[in-house]
């Protein structure tokens, strides 16, 4: 019943039976989408700069709306839903994935910081005018000032790291509102405003297309009601469910890179690697120490995505749960969401290192860019610092305390 | 909002936000029984033999037929529900819980083995009669013979790891039906039917109190209705699920020591632990380090746990598809149970090792029985030789081929 | 020319190519002791209590005066050559040599702490009288107080985890001379003196001859004289290298237990173990998997080994420097000791707890005793807190700091 | 006596206390060399191609001839320093350390496998004329044919993975002698003999400066002299101690780009890195974390590095034991040297992905580089499978049996 039929895998011809490809009612879009992104990902990786096309195969897709919900015109789609769709392009490009993940993360901000008004205004436009939204919110950089005005104020300063605002049409700027600087705003301001300059100077040792650069801000007008809120950032537990949004869009990016490293890994054995002329096995994929080095890297990888999987059910639930989230609830849910983000960042970087040992020297050849993945996870796996994730944990495990609520937590 | 409330934590005892207590229905029993078991569980296991007490207790419980049918009488609960009860009852008596999980494994037996009449007779006594069921069933062990006599059987030979045997009401005794060793029967006979002797030489430096030792068949009678089927166990893929319902309860036999242990540790370091001398903090708890070693063991446990709980509802899904099964798709929740079995078998060798550093070294004084849980774990994680489920999970991965059934797969 | 040659390694009988052999002119003595303790360990662990016989067999040895100089009628070997011989009877019999170990330390205690006068009478009296030293000089228990009472001095009080005080000629005794508990005497005393009760109350999970209960003091008369020095434990870097000759004979405690696990495994996949159903081989040593899962546990042994031998060659440089060594010096070889001692005792835990998996589970059997290796290195790996050697370990890295010595570093 | 002394060691300048610089009487000449390699390597590694201005420099120290015997003019070093030497430089620039130690294997080759004249006209030369040596004796590829064409040969084919081979003097090919494969010959060529062209096809995503492409061969014409031997490649186990030659300079360029790696971090946290701002530090480097973490990394370092040094003098006695040398002591070398190489392998891998950790984010920059060291170590490791190394090892352990030689054992 279980002989061996290799005819079979290699009729379903790319590792289908490795992977979940089914997106619901977006299943088409999303694989049409993908398939966009990969073919070119690799040569795009050692490029860097900026993925015009792609950006566009993302603008095309109709998948730039899935947070909005449906009474503003968007598909109104479940956080896991739309986690497991950034897997999958971060399967295929990671940098591009990145994009459309914050995508997701700048209209959740917009849901979580904007009045109504503000709301029906920035969420319609997003689906009737197609944005793409950037932002400018490294909350670690804190040279930005906004100044009272008038009527309006004045935003100066320079923010870094500011993934996805080149070819944004909307940018999310976050600056303290006066000298507390736990006192956070919000600002939902279009990229081409007068006095945003957005630099292409993003050049790291991956996510190279994620256009992370720096933008500056001279005296850049912003109107009273661009300023997200009320409730804005502090009002309540609910607010501070954008930080673990963001986590978990992380999280996803992660495993993404982990699928496409195994996938990558898989396709090459099958079809091009020797098998060690001290194995005695005719076939690379019959190496039975191979066979159980695929079997360790796809146990990391299988741990973390159920943690993921786990952290995303509750997410959504909080999320559902609206203003009636109390303190301790939206903890234990971070909690949930540090462990599977750590623990997916591990396999992660092991999987994507260790993948060159199931495949052998020849697969160093720069032309397949088979280490664009482990880049791409070394660079993104260091946006917070995991030990202080850890103690998170630690702490409430030995004290029953959650985390305090900021802008990495 | 979240300055450390120790108090609270305090209050609540136990390290009750570390592990879900609610089974349902089954709340108020589990727990009762759970506080009966490891009231003198460590005790206990430096002591070995039979824990007759202890067996009494979980015929009181009333949770002996969990997996019967309501149509005869039992609780009918899902698989999932019942692997919960398991880890709960391992954490608590890793022995006795081993004989309450194949108290099921024996009555899933009958389900998938047996003939309707022979269903309704077993099953309908296991809830009248209230049979504790033990097993002869070492796949490995080939020392019985089951010969034609007229219109019945007699049965001779050697069982070796004959978990819960002793004490037992009824007895599930596997023997190969012929001259092909894999065409092997289930046989359910009575504990106390002549012939059969249960030999209390289980001395073992893990699971001490499981009864596991041999079992002999002298001329013993066996009637041709007492040999389970049709279908038997080579009917089709859903009679190959005993296999998986037996890994499971080991894979949970190995978190609920995981839960011990980490429970224990906590335990002493909110009671007994003294901060080390050069860590400058007055409180074991707020050693930083050890924070972070408590965050590692728990990240470690709870990947393994949502493994688990995954497989946990393929089982349920495969098992309620009934005759439909197919191979391939029992294959594949194999597949999922081996990574679990792999993951959790793992995390709990390492976390039942690694407490102690959580603790130091007066944690070693033997009458705390501390290391109890680690070597429970070190014997049950050596049912089978896991390389070879490794290389099952590679197979599948690079082929795409399921696992052959057999009686460790 | 390489072909299998089973029957030579069959012929060497007990794996003789692992583990150096060589003692030079002791190496007769010191295998008929390793071979006198290792037929009864196994035994003996499972009883706990005092070895009085072995604790013989190691007085017989003439061994005990291994560290003593020549001029005393000692053997004055290096200590890289004591270590080895301690590792040796470590893989035989932990407890056993943990007393043979400290035995030497008390005599580096007087050899570092003593003054002229009283090196010549305690070491003189070491050899010509054939004393065993134990100890009560645990740096973290402080229930002890020396008060001056005219010519000489009283001491009380508690002392736990006392190792080898039992059955001991003489007891090295650490107390505070004065109200500054940093300022530590070391004090020499005959384990018979009046008001000396030597427990036998240690009971725990490993390492369980060791002996290492608790000593009471009650108005113990000291005579000025008792007090070792000066120098004492206060005056030079040299001083505090007792610490470090402490910390190495821990580290070969774990090697030694490490090599016994090893040769226990080796053992029973030779003359006990059935290869795995699955594996398709007829020998268990045949096994694929099974091979490379011992040479991962040779490696991690064999680092552990490099390291150490490292760290007692420099500590050997280090004691060759007498009074001219610098704090300086000190601190840079206690950096390689704790770099070995953490290494050993990581290599220890995992080779002594994963050596079943190559054995199987008949292995766990309580009459091997299989899991004595483990629970001995656990307990003795938390003799002290690891995290905060790997922090000064950092510290040098980072800012070329060494540890500042204490009675633990 | 241990205050922090911070100016001390930026005194130190460039974390000179956690490496040997002593290279004795080539100390300068190293240190310079080293120097002069790493102010431009990193850059140097983003553009690949060849370094010619750094194959001058290695030509220009002088040290091209360490391992050549006094008797024809060089330096006649021990190993164990030339390795030293070696891991210098790949601490500096991992592919110019590739070709200087690939010198002295071509040498080392010469000294094993040429008779007499052969060795005194090449190896005299290689000091005279200043020769650098290249090689094309990837044995898994088995393209080529040396054919006999009346008093000379004629060498046709191709090689892959020719370290070297672009900018040499002279070439050590390999082919077979006859249709025997496992005979095959050493050919020491001028590289600028007609039909040997030398491609610049290597690009790979590490070891990008190794020149490692294909050499090609039309008609090459090869004189019976040029075939080096007797006693060639067979004759003894002194013979077979090439590819132990060969094995331990991959060694030392996983340890030395782990050094690069831990010393860019070092002074990328002295000098750039911020705290973490959850930490409570106000120096990067007073991370309690951060500490502990760079202890592990400094561990796995240092334990490889000892076997490394233990391995390297095994191979010295080895080496002066000349034709006196038996399988079995080579094989036990061999074994050695496995160890030593798996080990630092895996630390390799190990810290150089991790260094990021430690630094943060902002690290990631392209322009420092800090990921070539894992993209070095990445290609290297897969100069041969490992598992089939470690099989080898628990060959050993198991049986006592020492692998036999092969061109990658």
């Amino acid at each position: 019943m279980n002989a061996p039929d290799i005819s079979r895998q290699l009729e379903r011809g790319d590792a289908t039976h490795l992977f979940d490809r089914d997106f619901g009612a977006h299943t088409e879009a999303v694989e049409r989408t993908a398939r966009g992104l990969e073919a070119t990902a690799a040569e795009r990786d050692r490029a860097g700069g900026t993925a015009w096309a792609e950006r566009q195969l993302l603008r095309d897709s109709g998948l730039l709306t899935l947070a909005v919900p449906a009474e503003f015109g968007g598909a109104g789609l479940p956080w896991p839903q739309i986690y497991a769709i950034i897997r999958r392009f971060a399967e295929a490009d990671s940098s591009l994935a990145h994009l459309f993940g914050f995508q997701h993360l700048q209209v959740a901000s917009v849901r979580l910081f904007a009045n109504p008004a503000q709301q029906a205004r920035l969420l319609g436009d997003t689906v009737t005018k197609g944005w793409f939204w950037g932002n400018a919110t490294n909350g670690l950089d804190t040279r930005i000032r906004l100044t009272p005005a008038g009527d309006h104020f004045l935003l100066d300063g320079v923010k870094s790291f500011c993934s996805g605002a080149t070819g944004s049409d909307m940018l999310n700027v976050t600056a303290p509102r006066g000298d507390d600087p736990a006192d956070r705003v919000f600002i939902s301001l279009p990229t081409d405003r007068a006095g945003i300059t957005v630099h292409d100077d993003w050049d790291n040792l991956g996510q190279r297309q994620t256009d992370s650069g720096t933008v500056t801000f001279e005296k850049v007008r912003v109107e009273a009601d661009e300023i997200l809120g009320p409730p804005g950032t502090r009002g309540t537990p609910r607010a501070t469910l954008r930080t673990l949004v963001s986590q978990l869009i992380l999280t996803e990016i992660y495993l993404g890179n982990t699928q496409g490293a195994l996938r990558a890994a898989w396709h090459y054995v099958q079809h091009e690697a020797r098998p060690w002329f001290a194995s005695g096995v005719s076939r690379a994929a019959d190496d039975p120490y191979g066979q159980v080095r695929f079997a360790e890297l796809w146990i990391a990888y299988r741990g973390a995505l159920a943690l993921a999987q786990q952290a995303e059910a509750a997410l959504q639930r909080a999320w559902e749960r609206g203003d009636a989230l109390d303190a301790r609830e939206r903890g234990e849910v971070a909690l949930l969401i540090w462990q599977a983000k750590i623990a997916a960042g591990r396999a992660a970087l092991d999987v994507t290192s260790r993948i060159f040992e199931l495949m052998g020297a020849r697969a160093t050849a720069a032309r397949y860019g088979h280490d664009r993945y482990w880049r791409n996870v070394r660079v993104h796996t260091l946006h917070d610092n995991l030990d202080y994730k850890l103690q998170d944990i630690g702490r409430w495990v030995l004290d029953d305390r959650v985390p305090e609520p900021s802008i990495y937590s």
